[in-house]
């Protein structure tokens, strides 16, 4: 394991928010964007917290991000909508598409809609939780960086694209299913590389079609399996759900969809003949209160999860885990006892502090 | 592989809509119930067709199915509801709640309708489909019989619990995805059981919580894993789908959840404690116009699955399959030539014919 340092949430905030403002972001963009951020931190999603920082200020550089986005509601009817997200940061497109999907919602029941023209927006279940806030079920998709290769394929034909529902309970903690439509996430593999460790058989292959378990493989031209990892164990399935969020999101969005998503990873190359504007999400909530009487729904969440927890261990000392619910605890965790940075993610922080002339708390 | 007689699809129609009459079903019902049945078999998804019609009728004469229901709206909100299937058929009251669905969305832009006190509701695609006669984007999932047990545990809780989106193409067949949640559906190990051949590893355990290849130990108290098959290949994802499938189709309606899911199976007993009234389903429409114009949408489902099916092939012979294009294959060949009926399941429905004194086309 690398060395840490500990700081706090609002250190770290502090700081994110004074990087997206360097970039040209408003003081509220930077503040929700730094927001998603540090909840992925604070959730324990290491990968998709301050360690893509960079990342966004990379994208920024190559001229495909727009600071000073107007974001608009291009089409609507009554429930739906799509939002054109202006080539700004996902991190604050997602949020703005997820306000407009709840205030639907008010009006109607349910709001759902595509969004076109964003960027990477973090982790799926900041947007998804939004909902809850308002007691509602959120959903949160979003296409991205063509890493997986369909069943029967060998080429790079879809983000690990992901999912996210997020579900009230009443005592117990939400449900939040957030999860990778891909055998691993990205991020997995990232720390494998790291930490120079071989991963299981099944999350990747090489560039020549064939079964590795070197992480490292991935950026020699190789490419992600989809959840199921073959197709005797229903890869065909994870392909699926991977193709269902690329269609949601891109191709009824009007954003860019398949193997022509702008990549966020910096080893693949922007691609021609792009069919749409960016990359795309689809959002959506619902009033739990026009399905069911809403405290009998949390008292039955409730019942659900408890009797979850309490089925039978496959072995001595496991049990079932609820989704959402280690995240939960990690969350209470390090918003009381600060967020752990490795070196290379605080070297990476220190970098764009000194090119962008920023105050930092970080140790060299 | 079996003997097996080839059957009309007006034939096996004429034949499965007398059987729901003789069980007490109205003619528009038992005609709606056999137009879910032989669909599956149209389709090519024959564990579902009328294979199946014994189990429904062995359901009725166990008193479980209601075959003259009251099925009604018993709360909603704008775009929302939920229905009440008053113990009726699944294959009757699913399309009941998806017509209402459609209803919504030429309202709303969308609709969504969970569903308590159903039953069997046969494959998810055909009401899923529905949606596409409209022109409409279509969902629906259900819960079903406990057989599989969530990451970490050995006691079936969850059931194969289906996903199904029917999504409408141009020049293309529709993207139809239909799945469960589970590493390999039931029906394709009730398959493998009688042709008495071993299912690969990762599709089942024992009751000792043991790996196994045989088919049988699913009924000898086994369970069958979630899609991923292990924690390392994410068998977590496939739980986390099915319980979604299980919160939306079942604690949202006021069904059962869970291990208290009414059984299907005959193998399994009927639980004592239920949380709620009879299996749930949840189903949804969306309207693509109110996100972009219908001709771009349809243009861009064609590019979509065009640049797919090119995709570079994992080993030369191979190519991508769309989902849903393999079935609307068959559909066309199986309407013009009919349907293949195996022994065993033409047994069965002899045995109904002469139970009900019914008219039959089958072979001794």
């Amino acid at each position: 394991m690398s060395d840490y340092q500990v700081i706090s949430s609002s250190d770290l905030s502090h700081f994110t928010i004074s990087v997206f403002k360097a970039i040209g972001c408003s003081s509220a963009d930077a503040a929700l964007a730094a927001d998603v951020l540090i909840r992925a931190d604070l959730r324990g999603i290491d990968s998709h917290g301050v360690a893509r920082l960079e990342g966004y200020v990379r994208l920024f550089e190559n001229g495909r991000i727009n600071t000073k986005p107007n974001i608009t509601v291009s089409r609507e009817k009554k429930a739906i909508f799509t939002m054109d997200g202006d080539a700004g940061l996902g991190l604050v497109v997602a949020p703005r598409a997820m306000e407009t999907a709840v205030e639907k919602t008010h009006m109607f029941g349910a709001g759902y809609g595509s969004v076109r023209n964003s960027n990477h927006f973090g982790i799926a279940a900041y947007h998804a939780m939004m909902a809850i806030e308002h007691g509602y079920i959120g959903l949160a998709m979003t296409n991205a960086s063509p890493l997986v290769a369909p069943t029967f394929s060998r080429e790079r034909m879809l983000g690990t694209n992901p999912i996210c529902y997020a579900i009230p309970a009443g005592k117990q903690a939400p449900f939040i299913l957030d999860m990778a439509t891909s055998a691993a996430a990205n991020g997995k593999l990232e720390i494998a590389e790291r930490k120079q460790i071989p991963v299981p058989e099944g999350w990747l292959e090489s560039k020549d079609g064939l079964a590795t378990t070197n992480p490292r493989d991935l950026k020699d031209g190789g490419y992600l399996l989809p959840l199921g990892s073959d197709k005797d164990h229903g890869s065909h399935k994870g392909y699926g759900l991977g193709a269902l969020v690329d269609i949601l999101s891109g191709v009824l969005s009007g954003a860019s969809f398949g193997p022509w998503v702008p990549p966020f990873v910096a080893f693949l190359p922007v691609l021609q003949g792009m069919p749409g504007k960016g990359l795309g999400h689809f959002l959506g909530c619902m009033d739990i209160d026009g399905f069911i009487d809403r405290k009998d729904f949390l008292d039955r969440m409730d019942q659900w999860i408890e009797r979850f927890r309490e089925a039978q261990p496959q072995s001595p000392g496991q049990r079932v885990i609820i989704h959402g619910e280690p995240e939960a605890i990690m969350q209470a965790q390090r918003a009381q006892e600060g967020i752990p940075l490795i070196d290379k993610v605080r070297a990476g922080l220190i970098t764009l502090a000194e090119k962008y002339k920023l105050e930092h708390p970080f140790n060299h």
